[in-house]
Order: C-alpha cells, then structure tokens, then sequence
C-alpha cells in the first residue's frame, strides 16, 4: 500500500452471503456472483461481511474464510473490495483487520460496538484506533448506522481531526438519514481526500445533492445498473431524469419495505434478479415467506415492464 | 374561495409570536415583522400560530385574535396567511377553522392530534375531516412532524384518495428527514396539483432535489433571503452554487442546534437579525440564556463576514 | 379549605367521561356512575378529566362544566374529587385551577406540558407552581407520566424540595414503572405527608411493597372491589393472598391489552359491568370494535366463575 | 446431569471479569473472588460471561477459559455457576454451549441476539433451541433484558409451551421493569418448576413481591449481604423492614446511577468493597474516573455509618 491509492467511484455492493439450505457458507458462486455484479449490474467495488453479508452471523474463522473467498475472486475484476471487521470485541475485530491486510484487501471497514456503547466520540475513537492499527496500511473506513447500532454520535464530530487518530483514515459509510450532519462531513471534505458514501439506498439522489462521493448499499446488487443511470444523469446535471430514475428505484423498495424488507428478503431478491442461488439466511434471521417471494417478483416484472412518466 | 387559488410559491415562513416579558402576546410589532420579511427576508408567505409559533401554548380567544391580526396586517403585503389550527381537541380545532375562514385566511393547517394518536390512517383522516369541513372553502394543509407527534403514519399514504375525503386538501408541511415518504409523495403528485412543502431546513436542498415545491420554516424568518439564493441556484440547475449556500446554511444551524436551538431561541435569533423584540417565549419554555444570545450573534457576525468558498 | 385535609385513603377510579353516539358529553348518568362507584366497586375517590377522561380532547368550557357536574353528583358520596387541570396552554390550566377552585374540589392534578416539553425541573416547577397559584388552597398532585408525555424528569428530584415552590403539593399520580424513582420518593415521604399514589394498575401489589399510599388508575371503575381484597390481604401482611389477587387481575388485563386496550375499550368495559352506558370516545380515539367488546365479556364471564387456585 | 438437579437457591451474582490495566484478562484473582463472594457477602451462585461480566467484549477463546477458571475455582464452593453463552453467531453460541456442558457447568443462560432481531417468538425459540441443543444436559435460562436488546418478546408468551421445545429450560433471568409480564410468568409457573430470577437489583423487593424466586444482578457482588438481610425480612413477612433495607440499597445504587453506573464503575465499586483488584474494562468502555471512585467511596462509608430509620 506504498502505492497510491486507489479512487473509489461509483457504487459500492454490500454483498450478501450465499448460504446452503442448512445455513452453511456457499463458497461455490462467489465467483459466479462477482461476474454478475460486473457484467450484469456494471458494480465494480464491494463491501463484504457487512451487516448485509450477516456478517456478525459469522464466527470469526468463517469471516476470515469468506473475505478471503472474495478477495481472490475479486482479483483484476473488482475495483475495491472493502472487508467489514467491525465486532463486539475488540480482539476479534483486530484479528479481522489484521487477517484484511494479509489477503490485500482494498479496505477496511468498522461498524460502532453497539452492546456496550461508546459514551462518546473519544471513547469510539480508542476503539477504532485500536482496530485500524492492527493493519496500518489498510484504508479504513467508518461505518455510521445508529439506528442499528444505537450509537448517535454525529459523524461530523467523528471526522474532526480523525487523521490525527487514525491515519489510514479513508471515509464513511454514512447510512443514516440526517443530512444536516452528512452535509457538514462534506463540508469539511472540501478536498475530497475522504470517500463519503451515502447508504440509505433508497434517498440516495439527495445525498448526491448534498455532496455524496458515492454510495454503498444492498440494492446495488439487483438495481445496480438503474442507480448507475440516476448517477449518470446527476453527473450531466439533468436533474429531472435523475428524480425520475430516483422515483422508479423508490416505488420497488417502498413496496418490499412494506412487505417486510431485510436481510433474507434481499437474498431472495438478489435470487431472482441474478439467477444465482443466495439461499436463507442464517438463524435468527428466518427465510423469506414464499409469499414475499411471488410479490417480489411480480413486482419486479410489473416496473420493468414500465415506462418512465 | 370560488376564484381560483393562487399558487403557493417560494418560502413561507413558520412565524415566531412576539411577546412582552410577562408572556402576553404582544400585537404590535406583527405589522413590523410583516414588513420585515417581505422588504429585508423577500418572505411572502406565512405560516401562523404553529409550532414555532407556539400556537398550543396559546388559549384559543389568543389564537384567534392572533390569527386575525396577521391575516389583516398581512393583507395586500402576503401572498398566503396560513393559519394553523391544530389542536387536541377536535372541538377547539373545528372553531379555529371556522374562524380562519370568516377571517379570510388563505389556507388552514392542522398537525396530527398527539395525545390520544390516531391508531391508523381511518382514525387520523377522520379526525382531520371534521376539522377540514369547518372551513369547506379553505385549502387545507396537514401539517407532518412524526418526531414531535409520534405519529408515524407514512405521508404518502395519507395522501392517497386523500381528495375523495378532504376535498380541499391542498398539501403537506412535511417535517421529517424520511425522504423515501417524501419522495413517494412527489411520484404521488405528478401533476403538481398539491404543495409539498418541506420542513426540515437544514437540509431543504435534499429536498429540492427530490421534488419538494417548497418549504416551511422558522429559520426563513433570519436566512430566508440565502436560502431564496439556494432556491435560484437550483433553479438554475446550479447545483455546485445551491450546495455551497445550503451548507453556509448548515453552518449556522448546526452551531445553534448544538447550542441548543428551540423556540426561545429561534425569538432570539430573529430579534438579533431583525432589530424587532420577539421576546421570551410563553412557559413551559424558557428563555434563551444570554450565552447563547451572545454567541449566536457572534457566529452570524463571523460568517456574514465570510465569503464563500 | 382552611379545614385540615381529609387524608386520602383506598383507591382513586379515573372516571371516563361518558357521551353520546355523537361524542357530545352526556352528563345525564354522571350521578348513576357516582352511585355505581361507591356501591358496587367500593371506591370513593375519583380523578376527573385525566387521560381516561379524555380531558385533553374535551375543550376549556367542557371540562369545566363537566368537573362541576362530578363536584356535584359526588357531593356527600365521594371523600375525594380531584380534577385534572393539565393543558397544554398555561392560561387554560390556570383558568380550570380557578375553577376547580371555586366549585369546591379536593384536590387538583396537573400532567407536565408535552408539547413542549420542559427541559429540566426548574422549567417543569416554574409551569407547576403558575398553576397551582391560581388555586391557592387546593391540594395540588403531580400527574407524573413519563411514557405518555416523555417528560422523564424524576419524581424524586421533583419531590425534592417542592413545598417551598407550590406550598399546596398534595402527593404524585405516578404512572411509571420506575419503582427506584417510587422508592426514592417514599424515601422521602418518611412522615406519610404526601399521597403516593401509584398509577400502573396491573402491577400495584409490586409497589405497595415499595410505599405506595394508594392508587389511581382506571381499571378501578370495574375492578375495583377485586383490588380493594387485594389491599385488604397486603394489609393483613397475607402476601400469598394478595398475590393471587393480583394475577387475577394481570389475566384480565393482559388479556385485553393484547386485544388493544385504550379508553375507548376502557369505556365499553365499563358499559359491559356497570350497565351504564359510557358511549363511544371523541376522536382521534374510535369505538372499540365488536370483536373486542364480545371477546372481553366473554372473558370477564369466564373469570368470574374461576376459583382462586 | 443425570442426578436430580438442585435447586437454585438465593442470590446469583453476575460477576465482572477481572482485568489487567491493559485489559487482559485476570485469572489470577478468581479463587479470591469466589471465597470473597461466599464469605463476605453470602452469595452462593454466579452468572459469569454475562453482560456485567464483558461476556460480548471477549473472545471465543477467551470465554471458554473464562468459564473454564470459575467452575474450576468455584467447586466445592458455589452451589450454581451459570455460564452465559449467548453470541451474536449462533455457531459461537454453540460452541460455548458445547463447552460449558464439558467443563460441567450447572447451566448455560442465552441472551436474545440484538443486531438482527428475532421478529416473533418463533424466531427467538429456533435461535434459542439450538443453542441449548448443544448442551443436552444442561440447564438452559433465557436472559431477558429488553431495553439492551431491543428484543421485545414478552416473557410469559416465551415461557408458554418452552419446555415442549427446549427441554432443557429451566427458567428465566428478567431484567425488565414490566411486572405485569413478570407476573404473568409467575402465574404460569405455579408448580415453581421454573427458576424466575428478576434482574433488577434496584426494585428487588417489588419483584418479591410479585413472586420471584430468586435473584442475579451485579449489586450481589457488593450489596449481597445487605440483600440478603432484605430477603429474609421478606421471607419473615416483615415488609416493612424488607422495605427498609430495600430504600437503603436504593439511596446508594440512586446516588451511583447518577453518577453514570456502567461495568467500568460496577468493577470500581467491587474493587473498593471486596479490596480485589478487578481492574478497568475493555474497549469501548472506559476506566470510571476517579471523581466516581472517590464519591463512591464516602457514599458507601456514609451508609455503613447510618443507621436504620
């Protein structure tokens, strides 16, 4: 990592993780899987073992297995391929950090330790200070989510002086929908040294207005391409198009939300639009009713068959 | 009301109301404060006795007196006099509602009740029906602020059939940060017919981008003029411009919010800006402590002075 | 008043307030309720105009007339009227205080504003102490609610101190379940000079154990005798009785609080053992529905002839 | 496990883990631990690796000889060491399940897993099921403790039928203040088959009084005695001094809440109590600053020198 780093750009896949019926890792179509993202939804960076990848679902031994599984098969096709080695222990997390750096992960990333919450910005500092050290020449990145984590520290407070703290400092995964402190990140970011990713996939097209650098989220892994034309249509300035875009994406997910969207519903999903098999969950997730399933996908068919208004 | 209705355009804002130190509504310098946000704000829209207004912490003789002063001071000089008339009780509501419209109000809003909450969409129309009917010739607004009310029933689907109920529904002041409601709301409203008012002012930006044809607020009573020049820049399609002057914006707000901003202090802030006394505000609030007075002045000083990056 | 206070003993019923078909007060049954309360539950207090009484939904002449109408019917039949005179308007609170003031109540109630919520309890003593000013020889009571107002300033940091602030401080309606706050309050209360009065009906013997003076709540309208045998036990010191008592009474209300129970379940409850008609509530609240008037009738039905295992 | 199990008596204190100032581990002082618990404060059982004990903070490897040291240590002495066993990875949880029962344990206790929640009880049950699969023969306890987990499950729906799928069950450790579902699970089990330990040390004595059969908490580490002294008021019938030595462990555990009570002040307080050193926590939490330890300190000397009112 002595060379210069790479620039992060467009979409970020958090990956889900294929399982077999029994809940077992399915590493066979990891491979399969990133072909898809590339080819099929033109998704070049992504973000594996996140809450997405059920990653917390996962003993330590089997997250080391699957980021490896990902970093090889994403060789020379991916762009970034960033592991999440966040945990409620610290020592897990250093053992993942570190276990990242050995297999040449493009990133690191390190959600809030959320049973035991860090009572302030120092306190959340000294543990990710902690984790980021563990591999000193790996970029890492903040992943903000306090509606999971309970953890309410403003991510602007976060960001002041960080490069002091943590050196390989590289950005955020912002999922949170406070846009007043997403929009005072950007303002300290003036020189875009720091990656800004917005996750609340379905809001996205306000982030961007707010000054979003790109975007991470489970939906690029089946709207992956639809996002790519909203960001195109940003980046012409064509604002109009843009929201339409914005609003076609919003009416899929507005109605699986309502039908009970999470993780084992995204795996379904993901299912059904790729073609490749993401099984359930694992336990204490439970799978996708058959009846989200046949929803799901009429609905899918329903909105591709739609012409833009 | 058989003319037809004017478009709501451009900001409205979310009057404070001017008291003497003992907490007695101080009438005379309404017209002043009228003057003031249509000469130096370029404000032509008001929306009167809500939150910012202290509308519930009002007697309803107060509000109704209240009322009747702006709508006649207003006259000739305001484009829209929106009266709140949201109350607990259905009874004080449906007065206020007649009242606004013998008056001449040019619309009435009401926040969802928030004691006993509506358990479900069909309670919540029911109860903004009645109300509504009180004025039958008044376009009606609801008034959206989950956060304050705890009701979270989703906009967009309270405004769906919501004219087969409400026959003068007109539009919403949406005070919240879920842009997905939003945004499903504006897919909602293809032909522009309703006002969708956004009510989260730190980050009206994300809004704009994501259809919002205007904006309430209390913070238009002191920034309405810089954020009259974001609403240019976006209407121009000069996103670059519209960031930089929403995030001079977010400045000051998140200085103050840190600071602790509220009613009282919102009174403060615009007597400092405007030169007109607002005063304290009425119990349960307090007034706003002289630190902050003196560093709020301090900061719009300081940024005033700051020119844009 | 000048006479020494009666001491409140045994329970407080929370009256519902009766009405029409068209949600109009129906003050024609005030006095059959009275009656029904002393003779058949056995309870000589009452709390007027509360949550249960929808007095937040009731307007400024309503409550009036209608806390009248109790002081009246319960003249020589009641030891204890206490009217609750919360509002969200200090005006409206102070103008109900006069009044309950004039009409001769025991006692009057006040619920922390919830709009705007005081931020600490000088902002909360300040609004407490303007109302309890305007009744100056009526006992006052703390109407301390946290999970309805999320106001969560401590009672016992309240307590603390408070007869310097409102010389008339009678006792608490404590409906929380914070038993280290009721504790410390009992702490205090060493001398019995306050009326600790515990509000959350379904767990009263757990603070009886830990001080309560008495209850408020209003399940007391229709078990009201089966909870006065449960006081009897703890007095004799027979926990084992009590206890069974208790869950007695947690089965019927475990059972219609997951069927949904709220005041307008309470008022068909009411209707179902009284016989009095207490109509349907006033919106936002609507008519309990069919289903669930049948299916508490059948289990009050299926209570009774239980023996006490 | 083939013998008749005995039956859990008394206090069970959710012990701390003792650190080294750089956070690791102290194992050295577990055998004074032990006899400090029976000895000084009369407290027979434990509950070790739970969220008093930094259970979450620790690494598989860690845990397992963590639990390894207390059964070992606790031998002879103890009459129940209770492993917590829950994780956030079902594999984990089984693996520490596995373990317990092979260092023969006297029962393992699961918490909820909280970063993907259960939705329903089924969901819970199947989690929980397979966890307690992998000890057969050991005592299962579900740990509840909503307000950590955010896992709102009622525990009487939980209880309703367990054994049917958890054979093993064997009661609950409840740290909630809901008396009405406590008492629910009382009536349930009115053969006290079922061990329900109530989890909040602060209202001890309500809970008693609702029917608990015992207790765990982290105040047994220190306040055993005193608690002690409070049960067998209570067993005695004398309410009245159980109240009173419940008041006086709420005027000190009031005092240290206030001052920010966490695991880093509980190991302080043992530290100062008990003379053993427990050291300061583990990232992300903090050291207690020593403004806590000395104000801990004169108010545990202040109350040793009271005497009983």
């Amino acid at each position: 990592m002595a060379l210069p780093k790479k620039k992060l750009q467009g979409l970020v896949a958090a990956t889900v993780t294929p399982m077999t019926e029994t809940g077992e890792i399915n590493f066979c179509v990891i491979s399969q899987y990133v072909d898809y993202l590339v080819n099929e939804q033109g998704v070049k960076n992504i973000f594996v073992n996140g809450s997405t990848g059920e990653g917390l679902s996962l003993s330590v031994p089997e997250r080391r297995q699957l980021a490896e599984e990902w970093v090889t098969k994403g060789q020379n096709k991916m762009d970034h391929v960033i592991i999440h080695v966040g945990a409620l222990s610290l020592k897990d997390s250093q053992e993942l950090a570190q276990h990242a750096a050995e297999i040449g992960a493009d990133g690191i990333a390190v959600i809030a330790p959320f049973f035991f919450k860090p009572v302030n910005k120092d306190a959340l500092i000294a543990f990710l200070k902690e984790v980021a050290a563990a591999a000193p020449e790996v970029p890492f990145y903040y992943y903000h989510i306090p509606a999971l984590t309970g953890v309410k520290i403003r991510a602007e407070e976060l960001l002041d002086g960080i490069q002091d703290e943590i050196p390989t400092f590289q950005g955020l995964k912002f999922s949170d929908v406070d846009l007043l402190d997403f929009g005072q990140c950007v303002d300290q970011n003036s020189q875009r040294q720091f990656d800004l990713l917005f996750g609340v996939d379905e809001q996205l097209l306000s982030a961007l207005a707010m000054g979003a650098t790109g975007a991470v989220g489970s939906t690029y892994n089946y709207l992956g391409k639809k996002t790519n034309q909203m960001l195109e249509a940003f980046e012409r300035q064509d604002l109009s198009l843009a929201l339409n875009y914005q609003l076609y994406i919003q009416r899929f997910m507005n109605y699986v939300i309502k039908l009970g969207l999470g993780v084992a519903q995204t795996k379904t999903i993901i299912t059904l639009v790729s073609g490749i098999q993401m099984g359930p969950p694992r336990l204490p997730l439970q799978k996708a009713s058959k009846e989200f399933t046949l929803n799901a996908e009429a609905k899918l068919k329903s909105l591709e068959s739609h012409c833009f208004h």
